[in-house]
């Protein structure tokens, strides 16, 4: 089944993540599976401080140790920030997110009603609930997993009767892949499918090594959505560090302020107002840079 | 005079930064000169994204690249936050800061009237001004410089007239030579050399990896400043990114509000207010942990 190479012998080795051609992060780690699914190259290491790590195609994607940053700052930012605290039936639409982290984040909430997770690659939730085991849980009944394409999965439900009070991109990143996730055509679809106070959020890679993807990124949103909000949290195990997110309201509303209250290992009501303070560089290099300079 | 090595052929090397004998930030970079001080061993490093690199007995101290954030951080939070408006004669104290970025940031404001800084290695100035360039301006009448033994210099001025507004640490980590700037016997000089309202201000290493210096830091700060606040900035370059910093008053006043408006190129009254916004588990397992874990 696995294709065990010369890493197999369970010898910890040398692993690198590149930043640029001349960055790279090394952590030294035990290989405990490697497998070709349908869709990608799935690995899972054993890392003496992060514990379990998951790469995919040779990117790190999360690990045990870190994974609650990513996780508690996806879901709770947004779902905290836009919904009313008067809310009692929220419904979420996860998409990615094999590793189960946002759907354990996002069923925190008893007011939220449904769920439904679209993940393309089911080999990579089975994985991550043997080897990572930090998921959610799949059998609650407010949970439909798909299986699926889910641009596809939003192109569909864009004809229907906007059901989702927020939707969660867990993608890996707007490249490659992950790239279906960040048309112009996902975006509107997604905004469709969106209740008239719904949210939107995703990451937006590292601003410090990935520029265009931050300045393409939100100058594609605020060709749809009336409201693009930035925010930011700081992840080691992500090269470059200090991730940007976005969060997108069809009305228009900010999320910056904190519904309802909730404390996190990393996230808490703090923590979510100053997210959306950014290094000043951001804001005039990339987010409120020229159209012209977004290569739009 | 200097003493190059084997990677003295100018092609570029990859250098790695150690953050756990398992984790490394590793850098390709041509290595610029490499001199034997009094001290320490110094390097200064070429590196295609983050340029010039300072390097001191095999430890990032600095990059072109990124070294604002740092400064300004550990500049404008302590100096606009805690001193009024209406102060146009502040005296300040950096001690060590060779690279002299800080001094550049203290600068800037044309109500400081008076920088003492205190470099125990003259040639750690010298070659940052040479090769990295970044310096403040050491002819600024406002400015003197003693080549000395900060640790000692506080020992003196403690029995003098609390000649000082703001006390900046920019020294390296507080282990090894840098330790005598962390013990109790430097923070109750510094205290003594502090006018009534003043602020002393350090960073604290960067809690992902360096728990204890956090808590003991922390816990040794708070037996004699009234008022011991916490705060961070990320700073990709040093092996686990989230930095501590620590800002003292010896009023009790807290310094989260910015009394006076700064831009910088991190810095700006949001992100100084945010700054205080810390992860949840920094506050619960090291800042606020109980003194026995601290190991006081």
């Amino acid at each position: 089944m696995a294709e065990f190479g010369a890493a197999s012998e369970n010898e910890p080795i040398w692993w690198y993540e590149t930043g640029t051609d001349d960055i790279t992060l090394g952590l030294r780690m035990r290989l405990l599976h490697r497998e070709r699914t349908p869709y990608q190259l799935l690995e899972i290491y054993e890392h003496p401080f992060f514990g379990r790590v998951l790469v995919l195609d040779g990117n790190l994607q999360t690990t045990q140790g870190d994974e609650f940053i990513y996780h508690e700052m996806l879901t709770h930012v947004p779902l905290l920030g836009a919904l009313p605290a008067s809310m009692n039936d929220a419904s979420v639409l996860i998409i990615g997110g094999g590793d189960g982290g946002t759907l354990r984040e996002v069923l925190r909430h008893d007011w939220v009603r449904r769920v439904v997770m679209v993940e393309i690659d089911q080999v990579v939730i089975e994985r991550c609930r043997e080897f990572l085991g930090f998921n959610g849980n799949y059998d609650d009944p407010r949970v439909t997993l798909i299986i699926g394409d889910a641009a596809q999965y939003v192109a569909e439900e864009a004809a229907r009767q906007q059901p989702f009070d927020a939707i969660l991109v867990d993608s890996t990143d707007p490249v490659g892949p992950g790239e279906v996730l960040f048309t112009p055509e996902f975006i509107r679809n997604a905004w469709a499918c969106l209740k008239p106070g719904g949210v939107f959020a995703r990451h937006l890679c590292m601003p410090l090594f990935d520029g265009p993807i931050v300045r393409d990124g939100v100058a594609r949103l605020r060709q749809v959505f009336p409201r693009v909000e930035v925010y930011q949290a700081t992840i080691f195990t992500y090269v470059g560090a200090q991730m940007a997110f976005v969060a997108c309201t069809k009305d228009g509303r900010s999320v910056r302020e904190p519904q309802r209250l909730l404390t996190g290992r990393y996230y808490n009501p703090d923590v979510h107002r100053a997210a959306f303070a950014l290094p000043t560089w951001w804001v005039t290099e990339l987010i409120d840079a020229p159209a012209a300079e977004a290569g739009l």
